[in-house]
This record gives C-alpha cells, sequence and structure tokens, in this order.
C-alpha cells in the first residue's frame, strides 16, 4: 500500500484536533440537554424522493447504492427511489417526525449532531462531508411565538459556551420575514418575494445595483427601491430599529406583527448573559429558503465573515405536512466543521495534549509490569485516566514517551530493591514533568490538579 | 407528503430509545478514555480499490457518487477511483495510520464509535447501516504482546460497564491462532490454514461431517481428525486448557507459543473485577478472516446467541504496510447496533423518561412567562435540565404534559396574588409528580435527588 493522500472536501483530524471538535460537541449537548432538548440521529441515507423535493439543490446529493445491486436498479440509480445522503439535518427530520408523529409528544423539541454530505466543489468552510448540530422545535398544527425566542437564547447559549474554549466571538444577526413582506405590501410591492430575492443579493452587488434590478425584477419604482434600500441599511443593538423603521412610513398589518416579534426575541436576547455573543437585528438578512416565515437568523465568526454564516435557521410555517397534520417549526443549525476546521487547520486552536490519559505509569521490569498495571487500574477506579508504559526501558526514554503525548504526570512504582546501605526503598512517586517537581503519593488517593484531568483547549496566538 | 415508512435495515431510534444508545456510548467512551485511547474520526467515504482490497465481502459494499457527475464518472461510477462507504472501521484506521504515520506516537492507541454502511440482506442484528465501537493498539514495526491482554481487559470491562444498564451478561471467548496453527503443523497437517476453515464450520455442521472435511478438504487421516476435533472440544473457563491440550499429545514451538498468550490473556482476566462478564478459553475459536495471527476473541450476549459474535476480534501481524513499515495491531470490535436494537425493539431495556428534563416549570399566566424562564435559567445554571411549560392552560394540564414526557418534578412559580383573606400568597413550590408530594424551594438552591437528575435506563421483565 502507498501512502494515502487526503480527499479534498472530506476533512479528518488528528487525535488533539479530535480533541477539540469532541469538547465542542460535548458543550452543544450540555447546552441542549439542560433546555430539554432531545437528543436523535437519523439514518444517512433517504429516498431520493426526499431529498430533490427541494430542486435547487440536487446537484449537491450523493447518491448511495450497493455495489452489486440487480441491474435493473444499477441503472436506475437515479430513480426516485434510489437512496441519497443527506445533505443537511432538516430534511431527515421532517421525514422523522411524520414516520413517528404518532409516537412522539408535541411540541417535541430536539437535538442532532451529524454528519451530512454535499458533493459541492470544496472550498474553505465549506465540505463535502461536514459536522452540523441542529436544534429545533417543532408542533403539530400550531407552534407558539415564545419558542422562537427560545430556540435563539438556547442557540446565543451555546455559542457562548464555545467561546470559553477560545474560539472567536460571533455575531448573531437577527430579522423576521413578517417584518419584511409587511414592509414591501404596505409600500405597494405586488410581489414581496421577488423583492426579498433581489434584496438578498446585497451581500454580492453594490446597493445601485440592487436598487435598478428592484425596479428591473421586483416591478418596483425608485422612490419604492430606495425606501426598501433604506430598510436594509437598518441594523441596531436593541429594539431601537422599530423607531428607525416607522420613520420611513410605511403602514402594514403584518409588518407590525414582524416588528412585534423582531423586538420581542431582541428584548429576549438582551436579558441574556452570553459573553462574546452579540445580537444585531439587522433588517438585510432574509435567508434564500423560501420556507422561512418568521424570525431568520445568520450568524458571522469574527475574523472569518468570509465564511458566511456559521449558524442560521428561522421560523417555518411547515416543516412537514401529512395530509391531517401541519407541522411549523423554528430550529438553527450550527456548522461545526465551517466553524473548526478552519481554526483548527490553521493552527489557532490546540489541545493540552493529544491523549485522554492524565497519568503515565513507567516499567520498573517487564517482570513487575502488572504492579503497574494495578497502580494504574487504582487511578482509573478513581477517574483518572491512565496510561501504562510500553516497555521497562530506561526512565529517560519512558519519560521521553510520555513528554511526546503532552501526558502531564509520570508515576514511578516502588522501585522493589532496598538501598544497598540498608535504607528503605523509595515508594510510589509521582513527578509533574512540566515542573520536575516529584513528590511521595499513594495510587489510591493522589489526584492530579483538576485543570489536568481532561486535556484543555487553548488559543495559540 | 404520505406517511414515510422504515427504510428495512436503517434502524433508527424513538428518543427514549436513543438515550439508552447515547448512555452506551458515553459509558463505552467513558471506560476506553480512561485507559488512555484517543478518540478519532474518519470519514465516510474510502476509495473503492481500499474496500475491496479483501475481495471476500465486496458484494456488501455501498458506492457513492455525485448525482451530477460527469457522464464519465457516473458510468465508471464502479472504478476503482470511485468511493464506497466504509463497511468496518478497521480499513479507514488502517488507511488513517499510514497517511499520519509521521504525526502519530506509536504505539498508538484509539478508541473509534461510528456508523458503518453493507448492503447485505437485513435480519436481526444484521443491518446495513450500524453503529460499531472500536478500539485498536498499533504499533510501527513491533507490538509487545502485553497489548494484547491489555485490548481484552479494557473491552471486558467495557462490557462490564454495560451490564450496570442491565444489558445482559457476556461471555467473552478466547482463542489463539499460534496455539491452532501450532497443534495442527505439531500433527503432522501439511496445509494448517485449510484445517481452520474446516474447523471453524463446526458452528455449521456436525462433528462428524467436520470429521470427514477434515480427511478431504484439509488432507488429514482419521486419527489427526479426531485429535484436532478433540482440541476444538476444550473449553475451560481458566488456564486449565493447557494441561488438556499437553493430554493430546502434539509438540510444537509455535504451540508453545500460543499456550503460553492465552494463558496469559486468561490470567489477566481472572484477575480482573468485570461483573456479568465470564471468560472462556475456547479452542473452537477460530474468527474467519485470514489476516488475525495470534490472540483471537468473540463474544456471545446471554439470551440472544442467535445473533452471533457481538464483539470480536484479535490480533494481526499487518494491520498496514507502507513499504517502510508494517503495522502490527490488536483490537476489539463492538457491535453497538447489535446488541442495542434487538433489546430495545423488544422493549427490553427502556429509559426512565423520553426527553433530558428533570424539572417541568409550570407557567402562571402568558403574561409572566419571563417569571417561568427566569426559574428555569436559575435551575439550569446549577447543571439541572429544566424545560418550561408550553403555555398557561390550567395545572392539571401542564402536569400532564410533564408525566407524559417523564419528567419527574413540576415547577410552580409564587401565583403572585394574596389570598383574599389576606394570607401571604405561597412562594416557590416543587411537586414530585410520581408521588405526589409538593415542599416550598428556592430556585437558587433547590436540587432533585441525584437518581433524578438524569434519565436512567431499566430493564423491563
Amino acid at each position: 500500500m502507498t501512502k494515502p493522500t487526503p480527499l479534498s472536501g472530506f476533512p479528518e483530524f488528528l487525535p488533539s484536533q479530535r480533541i477539540v471538535e469532541q469538547e465542542v460537541i460535548d458543550r452543544l449537548r450540555t447546552v441542549f440537554e439542560l433546555h430539554g432538548f432531545a437528543g436523535i440521529e437519523t439514518r444517512a441515507a433517504e429516498p431520493m424522493a426526499e431529498l430533490l423535493r427541494k430542486g435547487e439543490i440536487d446537484k449537491e446529493v450523493y447518491v448511495v447504492r450497493r455495489l452489486h445491486a440487480e441491474p435493473a436498479t444499477a441503472t436506475d440509480s437515479v430513480s426516485r427511489d434510489a437512496l441519497g445522503l443527506h445533505y443537511d439535518l432538516t430534511v431527515p427530520f421532517a421525514r422523522y417526525v411524520l414516520e413517528n408523529s404518532g409516537k412522539l409528544d408535541f411540541p417535541f423539541r430536539r437535538y442532532q449532531i451529524q454528519k451530512a454530505w454535499r458533493g459541492e466543489r470544496p472550498q474553505e468552510g465549506r465540505f463535502r462531508e461536514f459536522t452540523q448540530a441542529d436544534i429545533d422545535i417543532v408542533g403539530a398544527g400550531e407552534l407558539a411565538f415564545h419558542y422562537d425566542v427560545e430556540v435563539a437564547t438556547v442557540m446565543a447559549t451555546a455559542l457562548s459556551k464555545l467561546s470559553e474554549l477560545q474560539i472567536p466571538p460571533m455575531r448573531l444577526l437577527v430579522n423576521n420575514r413578517k417584518l419584511l413582506e409587511g414592509f414591501y405590501l404596505g409600500l405597494g410591492a405586488s410581489d414581496p418575494h421577488a423583492v426579498m430575492r433581489v434584496v438578498d443579493k446585497l451581500d454580492k452587488a453594490p446597493a445601485a445595483v440592487i436598487a435598478t434590478m428592484l425596479q428591473t425584477d421586483a416591478g418596483l419604482d425608485a422612490g419604492q427601491a430606495a425606501t426598501c434600500l433604506a430598510l436594509a441599511a437598518i441594523s441596531t443593538a436593541d429594539a431601537g430599529f422599530v423607531e428607525q423603521v416607522r420613520a420611513l412610513g410605511v403602514e402594514n398589518e403584518l409588518l407590525d406583527t414582524g416588528l412585534a416579534e423582531l423586538a420581542a426575541v431582541m428584548t429576549a436576547l438582551a436579558d441574556l448573559d452570553a459573553p462574546n455573543v452579540s445580537v444585531t437585528a439587522d433588517l438585510r438578512i432574509a435567508r434564500g429558503l423560501d420556507y422561512y416565515t418568521g424570525t431568520v437568523f445568520e450568524t458571522l465568526m469574527t475574523g472569518f465573515e468570509h465564511l458566511g454564516s456559521i449558524c442560521s435557521g428561522g421560523r417555518y410555517d411547515a416543516l412537514a405536512d401529512d395530509g391531517r397534520n401541519v407541522y411549523p417549526g423554528v430550529g438553527i443549525s450550527l456548522g461545526v466543521s465551517r466553524i473548526l476546521v478552519p481554526l483548527l487547520s490553521r493552527g489557532l486552536l490546540e489541545a493540552s495534549r493529544n491523549v485522554p490519559s492524565a497519568v503515565f505509569v513507567a516499567v520498573v521490569s517487564d517482570e513487575t509490569r502488572a504492579v503497574s498495571e494495578t497502580i494504574a487500574r487504582a487511578l482509573r477506579a478513581r477517574g483518572i485516566a491512565t496510561e501504562v508504559a510500553p516497555a521497562a526501558s530506561k526512565y529517560g526514554k519512558q519519560i521521553r514517551f510520555a513528554q511526546r503525548r503532552g501526558i502531564p504526570f509520570v508515576w514511578f512504582p516502588p522501585s522493589g530493591t532496598d538501598d544497598p546501605t540498608g535504607a528503605a526503598a523509595p515508594g510510589h512517586q509521582v513527578r509533574d514533568i512540566r515542573s520536575g517537581e516529584q513528590v511521595d503519593a499513594e495510587p489510591g488517593t493522589w489526584s492530579p490538579p483538576a485543570a489536568d484531568l481532561r486535556p484543555s483547549v487553548t488559543a495559540q496566538p
């Protein structure tokens, strides 16, 4: 076998990098569970018919089929009965809700941390295989607005917990589609969605071009186009946006609802203690996907704005529909890989060691390996991750073995032989190999400092 | 959308079942990390050339390709450049070791808990998508025998931890390929692997048929065949097998090594405190796969022996080979889905509730929802998973909402209105909805009993 090379778009982590990713996932899970979200996993494959429902992304789906499938199936692998890998966690969740609707209690709040696959061209922050962390709350028939507020506060809390791991500060941008649609209707637009689609391009084209497109593509006059751009320019850190929108002089009932909803989300987020997460009501945010109907979210990571939104979502009036019930929902999806791969590949985040072990037990002689194993077992019984030296080589070599892995403590078993002068042989000793300090210790009672018990995550300048 | 139906071979769990699976995975991870194993994940897809290396299972591979791949690639999807989903975690691990050999420290101990896919016909315990938990220790150039003992004790410890979750007792069966090969050579067999392949069929055919096959297919005479069957019948709970093998009168150096290795594994496992895991030296176990070269393991779950081995592995002298180095390894793979799907689908294991929440905070009125949210935040800050009622409906309805989810405690905020007689309004109260007991409480100090903090797993009769 020749040395294999990485597959573009399928990032993999070294053990020390995986420690960082696992810590991120653990923290997200803790926050989600503290808020009562139940974890689920869905299968990786869905029928192509489900995956192609939203036609716009069909190019990105990976089709899967058995290598030795019957010929009829093999040539027919793009049929709608074929299977494909899911490209997000929303489509499988909608299917899961319908399939199990009789066994779930609504409103159903779930989190889901899994991989997804898209066949798109790999680039920084966009991968063919990537990990997402989604939270959604879904109702049967109806879902109160306060869940929009809850989903926003849960994800803001989660993002804030990540900042304890030295992940850069986040900027959560919030808007409301009712606000936009009501405003455009109040302004006299005949096709508010057409207006939204054009305004959504503000990231990619200058305002003057957008103003022209609003007239040519969305049927507005120059004054209406200017007012739309004025709305999109509003961005406030609190509920101050309400007054600025009112000053534009547009009246509409749906606009009123949207303003009230967005103000409620902003007020709740302002009350939240979420260090390193700033929140902005940004009236330019629309989210391209047509199914959002109320609150919408995007998130930028400071210094990595070029990645685009790393955490997005919103309210949709029909996550799923089985003919008897419509299932409205609100959710946000965090791009774990989109955040971590750029940070880890640049070496900006690092684990303090590349193994879980806090203690490395030296071996005095190959005959007394069992003594070292017994020490290790006593430490593990008290929750201290421990490994035993591979061989009874010279202590210097054993210590270097621990050092290469970043293991902070080396344990020396009693040598077993009394000093020739008649002094008693030294007992158990443990050395902090960073400071060189070495002390007497007993396997049944000694513990490392809490900070050394597990690998920690540190930012690299 | 009509109601979707499950895909055969792709098991999915309801939230309460997923709680059990997550608890199993958490416990496995804890044991593996306590022993210094580093967690890694590998990508789901590997080049088909890698996956087809061991020709015997090629029918089971799922090929993946982009739906809109260029036509040349599309028709060529079975080419060896194409990608397939991994069917185990060993092949991707071997590739990972070669790809990152310069960045890993050897001996490298890793655990890997991930899904794998096989296109085989679904049946109980065998799925098209399933979760495996693997541990392996791999060396560069060499790997000491004591790692065979370590891998066995780590997995036995892990299996024992699962029995705390009411998973049935396990029977770990151990053998050694050197013992078998040396015995057959000492007996005069010209092709010991042919003998092994025939003896491996003892599960499927009666001893008399195997005796005949040993003569027709493996070139033994009737006496040699009988001695092979006598060896295969040896099964002891300790190192007693050594004497029984010696009594068969076969002499061979490789046999001596195999006997010593197996005795060492048995002795170490006997010393281990692993409740509900019994260990047997079973000289019939050979493991079909040709790459095992020393210790081999299989595991049966009591009452579910028909599932076959739920945890298997062994020593292989060449996990990988990059031309410069050979990488020997020893590892065991636990079939998480193979254990859990039968137990969960029969309702034999259950979580005490189907949400993480320990506390459900009632809402007095829609206007005072924020009061309930503040209580919830105070509880969460102390690690108590809490959710807030969906609406200010009558308390009876709110309590039933909590009951349906199995949430043990309902929190009643102060009603806020003084009694008309002039008595002070009651303050915070919390009710155990199982016993009905209701007490005064403060959100900043009250905690549920430790046993109620997280969902627990219970066996159903």
